[in-house]
């Protein structure tokens, strides 16, 4: 039984999938496995991505095109829309849920909002040299040292990562600069429980960890096996970093340009195993129990998706759930995991533990898909 | 700006605290740090605990007069209530959200109801002989195998620790008994991840640990120094086993009867330092990042709350936040702590990086702390 529209719902249970052709969210339901409704006019979402409100009540959607769009998921209307940048990939939620982030290629900086009225809270250019600023990547909230509410991005263009503590309208954020974390930061991650900071490295082969703990950060180059720059491979889609899975003690990460998923221990950050995968992987995502890792690939393997199981690091299943598989989203529990084939135009929930398909929804050319539990996640 | 009554509002940042004295649980919201209002007839609450459902939308409350209680935390309604047994100390909910189950001393047993009408849908009695039932403890949700939903309990008069999984209406649960585990099991948890399920033991020095992913699970004892049995220091309160922190690779777990808190290497399951502290630990709870952990305390200590932080293994703070500190709760991104001070009728909420007080609450005689994202978490 649903409940009517004018009985109060819980949140814990919805979420949003990008449409990514025709610039609308689907506001879905997990536990019925349904979609509500959608929500259109949120313009370019060729590379879209969401957080969530404190409350779950608001996804916060940034647009390619620099918009920032605030859409209320219980009454399914777009609330707010503001252009806060002209080319724009991503954001974060300060941990505290006020403020609402958004990192920016042009101009080069990262601006902070209000969550509730996407005012202006604080803008923070890229300013890395007189007249100079860097695109943006890898922005994240991490969690507060008692200064304001933490932020962490890296600089493209300056080979720095930058941490910022932001203590709200009316004063300046501070900024403590990490400077040659290496050549050109391409994308970020942070640990699941908010300690380190590792950005992949475009111009070498290798990635920058900063330990956020450390009374006076600095970075250390680590895996320089990694994959890029040392391969004369094709790369067919460089990997977003933020497709890394930690579970355990260790970390599951796609090589670049090779049929491998790299296993790294979190305490040496060596990489300890390679795992022989049916193609480039790009997302690696573990299930929330960590007892089995899930990959999507690039073309042409991407309309196949490989799970692993951590104790054995065994491929233990392939699955083909439609054509061009963009993004995968496990529910808190793992009870389930959501899939968009972009081509299929379908979204499939599959059972992690039996692995039968528990519901097929049609969705037009679908990307990335967020469920409300982010809220509630540091990094996301 | 708190939005109207009519207006839907996301039950992300929402929570219940028991009011143990009155039968009551209050609703509270914790971005706002205000109480919402109360929800009474709930009964005997001098024990009681609560999961959330799927959707976030109810708390189910399991009373220690083995009444369970749906409240819908959005109207603030007493939903349901049903007596389920004659003496029952908490419970869990399955991993997909479609069972709530009870662990009852009188008759022993786990009994196991449709989180949406209450009706029974499993009733597993702990015979362990023929006639005799066990008191049932340390029940938890762990992560399916494909067989149903899983729940894990123990067994205090059969040194027993079952796995049931539960597939539904009309179907028996299947029953995977782990015999001889230790001299009675008195409480248990499950690991962040559900891997590992650890019960203490009241009747000899140790605990047991269970690895839930092995394809033949049996219990293996570890820590016999622990503090059980081997010492004869007085203990004012047994600790509760689910007050103990995982945080990075180790855990930190209240030593019985002495003034220290043990941290244990989860790989090895071995104890590896002593932290001490100023009384009788009681929940050893750690902030979401990992860095801290928060320490409460038996008599003659029980108004002091201890903040330990994990990278330097030492005590950084002593606060007092009121009479009779009952129980701890973070949010989920870690920028709050609900404490509850019994006897000062008091719920603190605190920055636990900068330790403000941010806001205090009168609450009649509070004890547990539930917050709404709980749901998304195994073992909670």
């Amino acid at each position: 039984m649903q409940p009517s529209a004018s009985e109060p719902v819980g949140t814990g249970d919805l979420g949003v999938i990008i449409e990514r052709a025709t610039g609308k969210v689907a506001i879905i339901n997990s536990s019925h496995m349904t979609i509500l409704g959608e929500v259109a006019g949120l313009g370019d979402l060729s590379h879209a991505s969401v957080v969530f409100s404190r409350d779950e009540r608001y996804a916060f959607v940034f647009g390619r095109d620099g918009a920032l769009s605030k859409v209320n998921i219980l009454t399914r209307k777009l609330e707010a829309r503001i252009m806060q940048a002209g080319n724009s990939i991503g954001g974060a939620m300060s941990q505290d849920g006020r403020y609402v982030a958004a990192q920016n290629y042009t101009p080069g900086g990262v601006k902070v909002f209000d969550a509730r009225t996407l005012e202006l809270v604080a803008d923070i250019p890229a300013e890395y040299a007189p007249g100079k600023l860097s695109r943006v990547v890898g922005l994240v909230d991490a969690p507060n040292v008692g200064q304001g509410q933490r932020f962490v991005f890296s600089l493209f263009d300056a080979d720095e990562v930058w941490i910022a503590d932001v203590p709200g309208a009316g004063q300046p954020p501070r900024i403590q600069k990490i400077t040659q974390v290496g050549h050109q930061p391409y994308d970020a991650l942070i640990s699941p429980e908010g300690r380190h900071y590792i950005a992949g490295l475009f111009g070498e082969d290798g990635l920058a960890l900063i330990d956020l703990w450390s009374p006076q950060p600095k970075a250390r180059k680590i895996l320089s096996g990694y994959g890029r720059g040392q391969e004369p491979l094709p790369v067919y889609k460089m990997p977003h970093l933020r497709g890394w899975a930690v579970a355990g003690r260790h970390a599951y990460l796609p090589a670049i340009g090779r049929h491998e998923v790299l296993v790294v221990d979190t305490d040496t950050w060596q990489e300890i195993a390679r795992i022989p995968v049916l193609g480039q992987p790009v997302f690696v995502m573990a299930r929330p129990d960590g007892r089995q890792v899930w990959v999507n690939f690039a073309v042409p393997d991407y309309s196949r998706v490989q799970v692993i199981d951590t104790a054995s690091r065994q491929v233990i299943r392939t699955l083909e759930p439609g054509k061009a598989v963009l993004h995968m989203e496990f529910s808190p529990r793992a009870d389930q995991v959501w899939i968009s084939s972009r081509d299929a135009n379908l979204v499939s929930v599959i059972d992690p533990s039996s692995f039968d398909t528990l519901q097929t929804l049609s969705i037009d050319a679908p990307s990335g898909i967020f469920l409300t539990h982010r809220a509630g996640r540091i990094g996301f």
